[in-house]
């Protein structure tokens, strides 16, 4: 266990996406600091959110995954320990004690990053479980080997039920399908994709669904039946009518959510918010001086309300982790005041994207929205794709606060309408953005300005 | 000719895609005034940008350009004379003297709308011309007529010759190409697609071309050699060393660009800005009361340099119309004060857009660059597309100025700059931008990001 111990220490608990990223930029910063980071898992930084295409065989090799191995963090010099937990942190000495197999040594630090990520929800279904842990035929999809392990399991024919209908759960959803499964999707609330999408906007999701899949909203999983320690079917029930029915299954995937992995910050005094995530500032620094935190383990505000929001998303745990890892090594570099939330994703050859509150999350804010269903090409142009677009303007001021989109290039298009939000841009100005416009690539008015045409109708309509 | 006069009348000058979105803003915002729109071809409102595609028959049909018929017109009741030339204009009576094959009528006018193109530009190459125009095989790109000529000429393997590397000319390129036919280029430049995107981004575009056609920059043509009225070769002179050679040739299209159409606009004391086109202010409005102009004959400032530019995009065009349309028919329109110049276009399948100056045309700004070359996913899933990108912000403010990028989603990638410059926001701000990730469609940081880090980074160096 050892590089030569320079200059400054910094610990970091956790390699995953924002372990791994905070490790980076930490030794950017300062050359000779000493990094060290402890995972308890047997890989190094690898990407969560590829996870499910594994298992489809679009990333034909789960250990493509890994982006960055052992071999590389040798060279950067950053001492990875694998296979070990942190089990205590003394914040007086500075130092915290790590386990192994082998061994437990104690560890000085100057500073200490927490990524310690997530753990997957799992609802309270009866008899889901064994004495040792999951059914046999039972995951969460949150782990390399929990991927391999679905990836031995699946046959052609075999039935697949999927409970959650967030974006895991849909991308798992597509992932089985495209092995030739069959599927049924179960979710609790009312609509698929809550807290992501609003149900207007998923029209063309929910026509695909329908078709490739069996969904049941408003159904919770209340029970299941196993044999030789196997869930065989799974007990549902309407949530309207409480009357039940059961869904026989050869597999089961469990896409309900996570909770924040915050034992330990909350031991040694950091603030955990309401949402249950470790509070964070601009700064990824905790409530205690010297301790910092990244990804999915924290809670941070959103700039769209100044509410506290987990961050559940890949792409802001590595953001946060660049701002730790420089911090935490000395030179400072700031975050923007919230997250904007933007987000995407593709099921069935569907892409969606959104940044901001979804209708439902943004109730307290006074909102205009308008919706316009267009296309990514000029009429007379073959082969142009149809999207969806809906935004939220706020009512008195006009500020362009979130979008959604769901059809061709809707990530790129919700990227325009991220720095608008940035921006705090109004819908007059943004609806006489000049967008590129070319026959093959995109009609002279792209979706995006004239879907602010309508908000600013409506807008003036409630303002004369 | 004619409906009932009721209140305002309003005529335009040309039903381009700027005199045609004039009218339909012109007839939205006052349900009763008099519209006419005088157009000398036998088309109305159609697309210029399309019509390389019907070549190629990406676009089946020549007449699908046609974007809004005379019936949609009539159905407006927009009075739409085809076939008819203004001939002259009474700024004192307000009316204008209209020409068809039959008759002469004059018609009176309260605002006056110039919508009225711009001509191409054949430059001076000796024996190109017959006693009738251009020689049978030679021809612009610049019409409905153009292109059936052009398609009725063309077959397999016949020899293609483009004079002229901007967009236009690339896009007949790959049109002719997909058709079969043997392409050579000829541009006067050092470099293809001047004022539209610079020398070091366009390797992508530079690697196809040299593989797929014969590319001379650097040279002129400057003499034709013709037998029956047509072309048989051309003959190129290097710039550099003068050097002569002689192209053989079937068909030749004639690509270099366009003049405003300002003649009658000028006669009746418009100004004329020094690039050639009509100056028009925010409101699209000339130098002389209830007149307007939009489109290609115009002269606007860009937002960059505030400096006078030719309007030549059909997107631009179209905004300028809308304002045109509303303000001629009397409320109130403004545009923004300056051009973003945003562009895009695609050329043998390789996409590529910009927003803002190009180097050469930005000289006058202390600028700093950055460039860099990424893909569209992340790294471990296959399929992700190169992407060039560059951007340009100003040396002492940090704003961005400028972007380029060639490759994937290339014109929706230059969007969200083009919302960037639109807003004035600075590097530092824009590169934590929170863009959307999800492995199928966009890596964690994606490139527009990524540039800006190199370009905070430049930006930090110079004024620390």
């Amino acid at each position: 266990m050892g590089f030569e111990v320079t200059d400054k220490k910094i610990i970091i608990i956790g390699c995953g996406a924002s372990g791994g990223t905070a490790a980076q930029f930490a030794r950017k910063t300062d050359r000779k600091a000493s990094i060290t980071i402890v995972e308890q898992g047997k890989y190094s930084q690898y990407s969560k959110c590829g996870l499910p295409y594994t298992v489809s065989g679009e990333i034909p090799n789960v250990y493509d995954l890994i982006e960055y191995d052992s071999e590389w963090f040798k060279k950067e010099k950053i001492e990875l320990l694998l296979n070990s937990t942190v089990s205590d942190i003394n914040t007086k000495s500075q130092s915290v004690t790590i386990q192994n197999d082998t061994e437990t040594i104690e560890k000085k630090y100057d500073t200490l990053i927490f990524c310690t990520g997530a753990f997957p929800f799992v609802p309270p279904i009866k008899n889901i479980n064994t004495n040792d842990g999951l059914a046999d035929n039972v995951f969460s999809v949150r782990t390399i080997d929990d991927v391999k392990n679905i990836s031995s399991k699946i046959k052609k024919d075999m039935k697949a039920t999927i409970i959650g209908a967030g974006l895991i759960g849909l991308e798992m959803a597509d992932c089985l399908y495209k092995k030739g499964l069959k599927i049924t999707i179960i979710e609790a609330l009312p609509q698929i994709l809550a807290n992501n999408m609003d149900e207007d906007t998923l029209q063309p999701i929910l026509s695909i669904l329908t078709e490739k899949t069996t969904l049941y909203t408003n159904h919770i999983a209340v029970q299941a039946k196993q044999k030789n320690d196997k869930v065989t079917s799974i007990i549902i029930q309407n949530q309207k009518d409480s009357k039940q029915q059961e869904i026989d299954t050869d597999i089961v995937i469990i896409a309900t959510g996570t909770k924040p992995n915050v034992s330990l910050a909350e031991k040694i005094g950091c603030t955990i918010g309401k949402t249950g995530g470790i509070v964070v500032n601009q700064q990824a620094q905790t409530s205690l001086k010297d301790v910092y935190a990244a990804g999915d383990c924290t809670q941070y505000n959103n700039s769209i309300n100044d509410k506290p929001t987990l961050i559940g998303l890949g792409s802001i745990a590595v953001r946060q982790a660049i701002a730790a890892g420089i911090n935490a090594a000395g030179k400072s570099y700031e975050l923007p005041k919230g997250v904007l939330l933007t987000r995407t994703s593709e099921f069935f050859g569907i892409e969606i994207a959104a940044v901001g509150l979804d209708s439902n999350a943004s109730k307290d804010i006074p909102m205009i929205y308008a919706k316009l269903k267009g296309s990514s090409k000029p009429p007379y142009f073959p082969g142009g794709e149809p999207i969806v677009i809906k935004i939220g303007i706020h009512e008195k001021t006009g500020v362009i606060l979130a979008a959604q989109a769901v059809g061709s290039n809707a990530a790129q298009r919700i990227n325009t309408f991220a720095c608008a939000i940035q921006n705090k841009v109004n819908v007059e100005d943004f609806r006489k953005l000049e967008t590129a416009y070319a026959p093959p690539i995109a009609p002279t008015l792209d979706v995006i300005t004239l879907v602010c045409d309508i908000a600013s109708r409506k807008f003036k309509g409630k303002n004369r």
